[in-house]
């Protein structure tokens, strides 16, 4: 038996383009993982005869509804209301909620405006799903033929409500048959040549192989059937990750590593127990930025270098020793370039080179692209410097 | 007269939530900008039934709608099949649009595949719009309220499709006033003490607001009516601003300065012709990221300073006098903090101080959530004090 899910996202911003809804994205990702089928998505904005007239027809469609947005403290903020209206509930104050609303202006030494009230309040027999990363709690309750969900829009409190509050629960509510999602994640290598590589081995025709590149990654994923042979997966797995070889750098959802690159070199450091400087520049500050509340970044310096020898490599390492000699740090990581990175029509060479105990290895690569692109590729590229060089493997 | 349009966006990478829907954002701006009222977005994957019925939904609610996708040449390619199910239109061959695929597949000097001659078949009485930008024409055709359009999904050919071919005809068909969309940007204060403000003064019925928070800023969006006087525009758009007060950083769509933190302050530093150097700590390079290719930010040092002085202004004096030794620069940015801003759970104090020419100015402020978050918010905090120096005006 399938079981159909909606997404329902409110806001005005997203309903007039200020804002590309990538939260519908992501939950159905999340939702197709555990086993439902997302049926539709829809967006309404601020206007309380739509957001009844939806609500209405998705009690009727769906088993499970995921609705975002509508749940601040302002006048636009309707999505209560709109519940309250439209399935005859009376709005009532939620004593438990009111108390979380406060604490939190609590903490932040800041007195809660009157509007705020306003988040306590829920329609009555509605469940209270508990926010610790925001204001504003969310609240489910059963309607017609249908599971409502609500939590707010903002993606950096929707994602952990999301994960730690909600999924446990639908996954003991309906009876899903999750299909499982493996996830390769690489660094060094395009689309189309792990595709290329790809097409060298024979994958089965119930699993669905899909590619995705995304913030300086780029994703191979495989969709099993919630029928496969554990032990078939992994034999598979293995071969496409031996196919790719060395750019993965993580494999989501197996049982080995996983993780975004962060977090990959985050437990490569912590395992081996050592300290890191940085000497920055295309990255202007970006690798430091991305390592917040990593005890083993000891520095990060980004200066604008004037290069006058001709080698480029000779001089990062002249400023690695320099470097090693002030932050004392067991390894150190400079990076330098050659061209003008701030022009979109121009490409860069970037020398990136990590001195430690076990050597010294570098890379050199060329960047092309606006300013913001060749400072993000700067930093993955100096990243995976390196997690190649902790997990003992040549420069890419 | 408002006059409704929807996005209607098909495919199953949407639905199942592997490619985010830019497509519906984007036209969205396009439309309201002509004086659209978008009323609502919707999604639906693959399925004949699926389709049918969002269709015949829309021809019922919308005067005017924008479908993408579903216009390829593969089975799961299901949307001319769609509306003529739905609207009993038989499927005609349409001689032209078969020339012009046909026209497609030469100049890549490639030969059409059979399949490729179902793109074009529309349905009875539809309208070809033609695509010069890929395989697929799209069409167009009127059922009961609503005039559908429909385009293919990949942007690089839907974007110019609408620019060249559709827009202006949807000005003529439609008669369309354009509202003005005026937005507030501020830092340092919250919704819902901007509501609270706010509330003090007269805003017109026919006038919307609304807030949104995003990005460590809060917009305060006034959307004038097509009919307002520009001059009763900026009346009220100033009350606003002075209402709020120095928290406003930028007013879009006025006259004057726009844009965001970075650019408003990029403007700011390169009219004065000053240059600066910075000293984060919790930021942790993140100040220095978000100024990438402006040529005033000299330098930026993160590192774990150890406070052994109780006086943390006092600290953070010293280090920027030593700093503005060091770097030569005319104005040093020193961010210090007291706390342990790792744990979630524990709020830290910010000490943020601009020394320069004028003089010096700093502000204290507690931050509270995980790290990320606490980097972001202190990152904002110097860039403000920073602004509110280049403005002349007192910390926030």
């Amino acid at each position: 038996m399938q079981t159909y899910v909606e997404i329902f996202s409110q806001g005005e911003e997203i309903l007039t383009g200020q804002v590309v809804d990538t939260n519908a994205a992501w939950l159905s990702q999340k939702l197709v993982a555990m086993g439902f089928v997302v049926k539709r998505h829809s967006s309404v904005g601020d206007n309380l005869a739509d957001l009844k007239s939806l609500l209405s027809e998705i009690a009727q469609r769906a088993d499970c509804c995921i609705c975002t947005g509508g749940l601040g403290p302002t006048v636009d903020d309707l999505t209560a209301l709109a519940v309250s209206e439209a399935f005859d509930l009376p709005l009532e104050l939620d004593p438990i909620a009111l108390e979380q609303i406060q604490a939190h202006y609590q903490r932040r030494q800041r007195v809660m405006a009157g509007t705020n009230r306003k988040q306590a309040l829920f329609p009555q027999g509605a469940e209270r799903i508990d926010n610790e990363w925001g204001t504003a709690p969310g609240f489910a309750l059963q309607y017609q033929r249908c599971w409502f969900i609500f939590v707010p829009g903002v993606p950096a409190e929707m994602k952990p409500m999301f994960n730690e509050k909600i999924a446990q629960n639908l996954a003991q509510q309906f009876q899903l048959q999750a299909s499982r999602l493996i996830t390769l994640r690489s660094v060094g290598i395009g689309e189309s040549d792990l595709q290329a590589k790809l097409n060298n081995i024979q994958i089965p025709e119930t699993v669905q192989l899909s590619f995705r590149a995304a913030d300086g990654e780029v994703q191979t994923k495989l969709l099993f059937p919630a029928t496969s042979d554990p032990q078939a997966i992994r034999v598979l797995v293995n071969l496409v990750h031996k196919t790719i070889g060395d750019f993965v750098f993580s494999v989501d959802n197996l049982d080995g590593q996983q993780g975004d690159l962060i977090e990959r070199v985050d437990h490569l450091m912590q395992q081996a127990k050592l300290t890191l400087a940085l000497q920055e520049t295309v990255s202007q500050g970006l690798i430091a930025a991305k390592c917040i509340a990593k005890p083993w970044l000891v520095s990060s310096v980004f200066s604008r270098i004037l290069i006058e020898d001709e080698d480029y490599l000779k001089a990062a390492e002249n400023h690695a020793l320099k470097l090693q000699q002030q932050a004392k740090t067991d390894l150190v990581l400079v990076q330098l370039y050659q061209g003008n990175f701030e022009q979109k029509t121009q490409n860069i060479k970037v020398y990136t080179l990590l001195l430690g105990l076990k050597g010294m290895r570098s890379s050199q690569t060329t960047l092309a692209g606006h300013a913001k692109r060749k400072q993000s590729q700067a930093a993955t590229l100096g990243l995976d410097l390196l997690r190649r060089y902790l997990q003992g493997i040549p420069a890419g």
